[in-house]
């Protein structure tokens, strides 16, 4: 007799494999292949392991891997959105919604509960949890791009208020975090890679 | 003036984005696309999050979610080794070892160590953490290859007692899943895409 939660859970390991298409607009370091979904989530995963002790305020650190690791799942249904895509919001669509209570919906009902919830929490960016965990969804495509000539600022013809404006977030999560941050971006600007 | 830390682990958040382009023998579900491994890590981690609770013994899912993030950092240097190659063996090689001190020693010296300790303990197998750990490393490819009719065991040719003789360690993590994974076994033989 096969226990009933173990067979939804797996049903729902299968569904999020389809993470690994959703492709990214920023690329690897120093690359010209885009990064996906899946890898995305690793980075940001091992990153909140690394970089923890620089939040501003302690954080749950099983709690923030849990938002980064499953942040973008609503991508499986919803697609990835630009950061700078001036027309359609970045976050927080009713299509990401639907999309959650799908994909999390095929989990048990309270495990479903608790995915939604930490989906909503990422989404909100209130908590200190959310706060350091958003940080980090903003500092690698951060480090990717003044890796890669400017990477999707060049591309995109984004110019550097419009980079500070979006990035200036990750103060929220940490200071330390932000200091180096505009000094690499202070540093893009000097090396002729984000327009100012 | 910029926290040394920082600096350190920032450098090995740049070194570690290489595991986007280890290969691994083994196709995404339902696919003809080979894994890498951050995909697998990933996907690692989620299974972690959505099973623990049918693992043997209680274990600390943080210390277990650190193992599968971790674990293949060490390919970046030593490669990935097919686990049914027989010439060559599948873990703790000497170039692994070689690989984590390089890598993990980039971060500050009381993290690099307890990265080391982490991956060792991984590839030791002993603790609850690391039981459970090893079990997602060997049920994810399980399910991958009953999706693709039979995957790697097929284009291999390896046949059920030599995937259940690698397989079963499965056990020593969760019975749940080893009873699943059993029954899964079986089904691939009669469905004629494992030969026995």
């Amino acid at each position: 007799m096969e226990n009933e939660n173990l067979l939804k859970q797996i049903s729902f390991i299968k569904e999020i494999d389809k993470i690994k298409y959703i492709q990214r607009r920023t690329k690897l370091f120093n690359s010209d292949r885009n990064e996906n979904d899946a890898e995305h989530s690793w980075h940001l995963a091992m990153m909140t392991i690394v970089l923890a002790e620089h939040a501003n305020e302690p954080v749950d650190v099983l709690k923030v891997l849990k938002m980064v690791l499953i942040h973008d799942i609503v991508e499986i249904d919803a697609g990835d959105t630009f950061i700078y895509d001036t027309v359609k919001d970045h976050s927080n669509t009713k299509e990401e919604l639907i999309a959650a209570k799908r994909i999390f919906g095929m989990l048990p009902r309270e495990q479903a509960e608790e995915f939604i919830a930490i989906w909503e929490e990422f989404e909100e960016g209130k908590t200190n949890e959310a706060k350091f965990a958003r940080s980090m969804d903003r500092f690698e495509p951060l480090l990717q791009n003044a890796s890669n000539k400017g990477g999707t600022w060049a591309e995109f013809n984004v110019d550097y208020q419009q980079v500070y404006d979006k990035k200036k977030v990750i103060n929220d999560g940490s200071k330390a975090i932000w200091g180096y941050s505009e000094n690499l971006l202070n540093d893009c600007v000097e090396k002729g890679i984000l327009k100012k």
